[in-house]
Formats: structure tokens, C-alpha cells, sequence
């Protein structure tokens, strides 16, 4: 890295760990933005100072609140402006007196309505914070969630700090991601929306999040870039050092078309982006479900670098799927290695020849070995490289006994993950429920097993598509760095 | 059809409306299959007479046993078997004295185990039943779902007859299919699984449902298939009637392993398959998750022969990714029609150039156009064949203020559905639920609304990409269908 990227870096280190923030056009009207961004603090239980900004009222949210940003006592770490654009650039003139590391621009309607007004104004104030020595992060986006500072753009995010860093294009489409993932046990260092990208841009964000001792894992969604070779720079230093996982939004022609109402971006030939993000062995998700089930992977998975997959779980037909899924998504359903089918011959001789991978469940039934043992077999085995587990919802009993059964099943994934001695991913279907199914005893018992795996530690995916796919790419990731690391040592 | 084939086809249909079954093996200990064929017909409530048949019991579940079928007062129509392989012989050969129409073989251990006895008495009971004129269904599968006359395979699956007929090589896959479709509003004719096939197959099954006026649209799950020419035009000729969505199982090496200890079939190359499937118009499923997306479209949308979708709700990254998901899929996401933009400029001339499809709702907001307006608006053009919804999650507010905001929306889309002015399919995120999250309120509502669309007759889909492949596979097969007519009236 050059000097001038370390400092740009360090400063972003400081931006995202202020000591006081200003909310500019702070409101006492509920369901504003300048009430939002303030109540967005308090939930999430920011502990430095805030100060409200707001001509009109004395207080907002119960804080003390000054009539500009000057009026502000003692120093201002960070602002948050929700004004309208016309008030940015002088906003941005009073910074400097307040000593104000950088600005966050949730204010919006610049350069992305296709007007050429709003694109001036944009290029304005992003000259105007660039001549002042201010970091700006927008115009357009939702700014920053870090919840080890108790700082947050939305409701209901998660307060519990993670290892997962985040860089989105759309904010929107964050809130929805740290949704979904924290529902399957993924925790975030911090997440940052950046919208238009006048000042602040994917690139500085990629560096700092490469470097940042907070973040082990990196997700991002992009609709374009502001300067490929630079990106293209970082984004593989960065692939280098942790996991990037990479949405890229905008593939198509209409795709295209949206990014640009929505972000101003151009978002640039699909193929020229498959090329860098292979180059640079980033992890490219398909769509958003994709790009959960990636950060799932990445956040629960120790580093595997074989693709011999045992698949236990399930009967009849959701076998066959299994196996088709898994060859489908590159990994090898190899059979039996001969340890395997040794200890089976030992236990069950008629059972040799007609139990393989993956495992029919039903198979074992009658028999004298146990689904448990089986598992316990396989994850001893050294011919699979990783187990993926599938809850299984295929047997006759009544919902009573299945709940039981899949008890017995679901112990035994956390035995062989406490024992250390295998990686393993689990299954466990996802239809879509209503909420009146939540009363029966079949959906609550797939929901609370869901919930308990992710809560100790277990991947979870709904599919063997999901898992597999997932796991597959992990594989991919740390055997291409691998070998990158091997050529750039030569 | 051949006057051989009609005749089984009528057999069939009266063998599926038994007005007697006998469970032999029936038994009172609780979860073996003998006790459970029973309960599962008195759960589903089936009216005709049951006669469990065992040797040792004076009565199972409350119902007078007999020590054989051969006891069984008055005729039987249909006979269960639950007992071992080697009693199935002398069963088949009592069949006649009590005008049996077929036998479900339950019974299982024969050709999938792999070993020569289990072919060979799998060989004798099929040449058995054909010597006596019986239906054999079987040996190794569930049997017979048939919610209209109270005849079911496992617990909890719906009651209520609907259209949809199924025919299944995996009655352990037909259940969860089932289940998940039910769970989306659709409802059954019949499903049949028939396992090993060595009475009747999946072409004896086709051509019945071809021609069974219960059931509008069919569904398959097939390993391997018995006789391909015969397959191919039975398929062929069911599809030129009503919709046959395929499922097909052994597309892989490893797969193709799995299926011949499941149901002894060799699943045969790919390639072969996908050109059958294509000739024939048969509208594949990559997955089980995606024979559910289709049969949910197949099941709610009217015939649809144009691609071009509007794209309404949701904002942002979301937008985009919609975009993009819609083209892949096939469909096209064209930019608003001139009539379209003709009532925006009306209304709001400076949305005219920036609102653009997919409709992203934040660039609405503070306008005087609403979200239901623009709705109709798109719902009246003729610029677009059908509409994809999606109950917009990005916003900035309280659960509570969200869960008013998406009530309106989802209203909406009950009005265009019932003003019958275009078809609409909608998305509800399908994010993977804990039990515990369904106390808060953004997840339950969530629940709520995918019931209450579901129950309301609306397509719902928990992706873009999911509503997009299944609309545009729907729009496929109607095209060919009616290409294939015209090329047929040549």
C-alpha cells in the first residue's frame, strides 16, 4: 500500500469510531429521517455524545439541540446530515471549526435523479469536503452500522459484534442482509453504505476493511466502480489477506439501467467483471439468498481445501437429489473409502453392498447400525474432507416421533463438531410457512432446530443446493489462494 | 390411444376409488408401517370398509381383523401389503377369490437391495399379478394420496382435493412436496408413488392423469423409466393437454448410483433426458424447491404467452437485483411504455425521467403519486403481460409503521388479482426462521402476509429469481403448446 491509502485507512478508523456525533435536520417528527437517524442511536445504544441539529426545536428525542452545527459545544467527530442538498455545502463549511472528521451524507436527490442540477451540487460538495480535508461518505446511502459502537442506520439490527465487515452499495440491501444473515447466527464488525460514492468509494472502503484487526470476513454489493484499476488493486490485496464475497449488481441490460437511477453508477460489461473477480479470487453470489448462504459458509467453516463431500441424511429421492446437487455444484460424492465399507461390513455384512454415499437413512431401519454411529464412522473417516447433514423430514412417523428422531440426529451434528474432528454443514428445510403453521408441531420443531444448530456454532442452509454451492466456492477460495500465494513466492 | 391403454386407464381410476381396503399386516404397535397404513386411513378420514388383516389380532385400531385376505367378509378393492417380501406370493394368489382390483406393495427389500433373491421374487409377484389381471403398485413405495376419498400415505397432509396430480418414483419426496406445496395454497387430486415399477409404471400413471378430469396439471419425480418409447409419447401426449412439470433424479454420476439402491433404476444420460423433455414440452425443475415454484404457478396463473414483466415494490439494491433476476430468467424487463409514462408525467413530471421498471418505491416517496396508483397504472397497460411484486422490506421505519405500509401494498395486488386486468405473482422474502423470531413483529408479519396472499389465490414466491423461472417456464410451455398445435394441424 502507499502512504497516502495507509492514512486514508487510519483516518476511516477514526471516522468509524467517533466519540460524538451530529445529526443535522434532527426532528421530533416520528418517521422522518431527521427523527430516524437520531432514534436509530439511541436504540442501538450509542454511548458517546449526540447532538441534534434543528433551527426550530430545543430538544429532539430528548437531547439538547443546537441551531447549526457551529452552536455545537466542544468538537464534533461525525456528522449526519438528513437536510436537503441545498444546505449540504454550507453545512461542510462549518465543519473544520468543530474539528469534524468526516460527514455522512444520507441527504439524497444529487446526481442519481439523472438531473443535471442534482449532479452538480453532488460535485460541489464532494470538492468542497475534499478541499477541507474531510472524509464523506455519500451523498445517498445510509452511512454506517458498527455495533461495537452502538452506532446503527436501521431498526432491530443486531447489537452483538461480529467478525463480518460489510460494503454496500445499497443500503436498503444491507438492512435485508444483516437481517437474514444474523438470523443464521452471522455477526457484523461493521457494515457501511455508500451510495453515490462521491468521496468515500468501494476501493477505500475494501483497503480499510482488508487491514481492520475487527473484520475477518468481507461482503460486498456493488453496482459499479469509480476507478477499476484501483479497485481492481484492492480487491485483490484484500482477497489475499480474508474472504470477499462479492454481489454484483447491475449484470443485465435492465440491471444496468436501474444502477444508474439508483446509484448513478455505470455498471460495466458483465464478463470484463467475471474476468476481475477471478482474477482477484473474490467470491462471486449469485443473488442475495446466495450471497447469505456464502457469509454462512465463510463465517462458521474452518479453511477446507478438498471437495470429497459425505452426505448423510434423508431417503429415497432426497438422496438422489443430494447427490445430483453436490456433483452439480463441484464437489465429489465419492463412495465409500474402504475404512467406511470395512466397519459397515463388521456391523451389518447385508448392508455392504447397498448403503453408499449418500446415506439413505432408511436404509439402517431394522438394521443393527445406528443412524449416530454411522455419522460418527463417516466423520472419522479420512476419505471425505467435510460432511453436509440433512435433517431429515422423510419418514413415516407420527410428528411426535420425527421430532424425536431428528433430536437424535441434530446431537449428534454438535458431538462431531465439538469433537473437532470433521467439518460439517447441516440442511434443514425452509418452506414457506405462514404463520399459522408456526402452531404445529412439525414447522416448530424444523424452526427450533434451525435456530439451535446456527446458535451453536452449525452452518445451516435450507438446501443441499445452498450448502453445497457454498461450501464448494469455500474450497475454491482457499485452494486459489493458496496457490496464488505459492506463484507470488516464486 | 390404443384400446389396451384406455382399458388401464379406467382400471386404474377404479382401483384409486376403492370402496374397500384391506391393510395386510396390519398391527396395533404403534409406528411399524403395519399400524401406520391403517392410522393414516382413519386420519384421513377414508368412508369405504377397512379391513386390517393379521393373523394374531382380533382387532387393530378398533377394527375387526381377519387371519387372512382370504377371510375378509365380502370383496375387497384394494389391498395394502405390509408384510415381508416372502409373504407377498401366496397374498397375490388370494386375490382373486375377493375380486381384487390391485395391490399396493408397501413391501420393500426386494430389487433395490441389489442382491439376486430380492430380483427374483420381485420378478415372480410382478409375473404373479399380471397372470391374474391384478394392478400392482409397487413393490418399495407409499402408495396412494388421494385427499377426495380420504386415502392417504402419511400424517397431516391435506384434506382438501385440489387439481394438482402427482406422480412420484419417491414417496418420501412426494410428502415433503406435498407438504410444501399445501403450505403455498395448493391442493391434490391424487399422488401416487410406485417405487421399483414392476406393475404399473409412470407411463400407465401419465396417460391415467392425461385423462383424469380431476387433476388440471401434473407433477413428476422420476429416477429411471421403465420403457423410453412408450414414456416419450405418453409424455408428449399429456403434455399436449395440460402441464407436466418433471423433476428428474440421477442427473449425476453419483446420483445415478443413489437411484439404483433406491428404486433399482438406471437414470440414464442427461442429455438424453433434457432433449425428451424439450421435445415433448415437458417443463423441467432443477430442484425440489423449484417443482414447488412451478407447481404454485401452474396451480394460480392464467395462461400467459407474453415475457414482458413489469417489476413493482422494494428499492434500491433490490431493484436492481430484480432487474437482473427477471432478464436471466428470460423475461423482459422493458422500460416503461408510453402510456405508463404519459400518467407519470401527468402527475409527477419531474419522476417522468428518473422512475423507470422495476419500479423502486423510495423515489415515490414524498411525491403525490402512490405506490397503489403506479400499481394500477402498470396493472392497466398494455406494455406489460403480468406483473412480479414484491412486498417491499427497505424502508427506513418502524416495525409497526412497515407492517401498515406493506398491508397497503399487498391489499393492492388483491385488487388487481380480483379486477382480473393482468396477472400478478409476488415475492415475500423466505429468510430462515428461528421459533423465537417469530415473536417479533417484522418476521410474523412477514409469515402473515405470504398466508393471506397464498389464501387469496396469489402466486407467492420467496425470491425474484424464483417468481421470474417459474413465470417464464410457464410462458414457455403455453408458447409451445401452441406451436406444437399448429404444427400438429399442418
Amino acid at each position: 500500500m502507499t502512504e497516502t491509502e495507509t492514512t486514508m485507512s487510519e483516518r476511516l478508523d477514526l471516522f468509524f469510531h467517533p466519540r460524538s456525533i451530529a445529526v443535522v435536520g434532527a426532528s421530533n417528527t416520528p418517521n422522518t429521517f431527521g427523527y430516524l437517524f437520531m432514534d436509530y442511536l439511541v436504540k442501538a445504544g450509542y454511548r458517546g455524545a449526540l447532538y441534534p441539529v434543528n433551527p426550530r426545536n430545543g430538544e429532539v428525542l430528548g437531547f439538547k439541540s443546537y441551531p447549526s452545527l457551529k452552536d455545537v459545544p466542544g468538537d464534533v467527530d461525525y456528522v449526519i446530515s438528513c437536510v436537503a442538498a441545498g444546505h449540504v455545502p454550507e453545512l461542510i463549511r462549518q465543519c473544520p471549526a468543530k474539528k469534524v472528521r468526516g460527514v455522512h451524507l444520507f441527504t439524497a436527490r444529487m446526481s442519481e435523479t439523472g438531473d443535471e442540477e442534482g449532479r452538480r451540487i453532488e460535485q460541489e460538495i464532494a470538492s468542497e469536503a475534499r478541499r477541507l480535508g474531510l472524509i464523506l461518505l455519500g451523498p445517498n446511502c445510509m452511512g454506517l452500522y458498527h455495533p461495537g459502537e452502538g452506532i446503527s442506520y436501521a431498526y432491530g439490527l443486531p447489537g452483538k459484534p461480529g467478525r463480518v465487515g460489510g460494503i454496500f452499495q445499497s443500503g436498503g440491501l444491507s438492512i435485508n442482509f444483516i437481517r437474514y444473515a444474523s438470523l443464521r447466527g452471522v455477526a457484523f464488525s461493521k457494515v457501511v453504505s455508500y451510495g453515490n460514492a462521491s468521496g468515500i468509494n468501494e476501493s477505500d472502503l475494501l483497503e480499510y476493511l482488508a487491514g481492520d484487526r475487527e473484520t475477518g470476513l468481507i461482503v460486498m454489493y456493488i453496482e459499479g466502480v469509480r476507478d477499476g484499476r484501483r479497485f481492481f488493486k484492492a480487491l485483490r490485496e484484500a482477497a489475499a489477506v480474508k474472504p470477499v464475497l462479492v454481489l454484483k449488481g447491475g449484470k443485465t441490460g435492465a440491471g444496468n439501467r436501474s444502477t444508474f437511477s439508483h446509484t448513478a453508477s455505470i455498471a460495466g460489461s458483465t464478463s470484463a467483471w467475471e474476468v476481475l473477480f477471478r482474477q482477484c479470487n473474490a467470491v462471486q453470489a449469485a443473488d442475495l439468498d446466495e450471497l447469505v448462504d456464502l457469509t454462512v459458509a465463510f463465517n462458521f467453516l474452518p479453511e477446507i481445501t478438498g471437495k470429497r463431500v459425505g452426505v448423510i441424511g434423508g431417503s429415497g429421492g432426497k438422496v438422489v437429489l443430494s447427490a445430483d446437487e453436490c456433483e452439480q455444484a463441484g464437489l465429489e460424492v465419492a463412495d465409500f473409502p474402504e475404512d467406511v465399507r470395512g466397519l459397515i461390513r463388521e456391523r451389518e455384512p447385508r448392508l455392504e453392498n447397498w448403503l453408499g454415499n449418500p446415506v439413505d437413512f432408511s436404509i439402517l431401519s431394522g438394521s443393527g447400525l445406528m443412524p449416530g454411529e454411522l455419522m460418527q464412522i463417516m466423520a472419522r473417516s479420512s476419505g471425505f474432507d467435510f460432511l453436509i447433514c440433512n435433517v431429515t423430514e422423510e419418514n413415516p412417523f407420527d410428528d411426535i416421533m420425527w421430532s424425536q428422531l431428528i433430536t437424535m440426529e441434530t446431537n449428534e451434528y454438535l458431538n462431531i463438531l465439538s469433537a473437532g474432528i470433521k467439518p460439517i454443514v447441516a440442511t434443514v428445510a425452509n418452506p414457506g410457512l405462514g404463520m399459522s403453521h408456526t402452531g404445529e408441531l412439525r414447522w416448530r420443531t424444523l424452526l427450533e432446530k434451525r435456530e439451535f444448530l446456527a446458535s451453536h456454532g452449525i452452518a445451516v442452509f435450507s438446501s443441499v443446493r445452498g450448502a453445497a454451492t457454498s461450501v464448494s466456492k469455500l474450497v475454491n477460495y482457499f485452494l486459489n489462494r493458496k496457490r496464488m500465494q505459492a506463484g507470488g513466492a516464486k
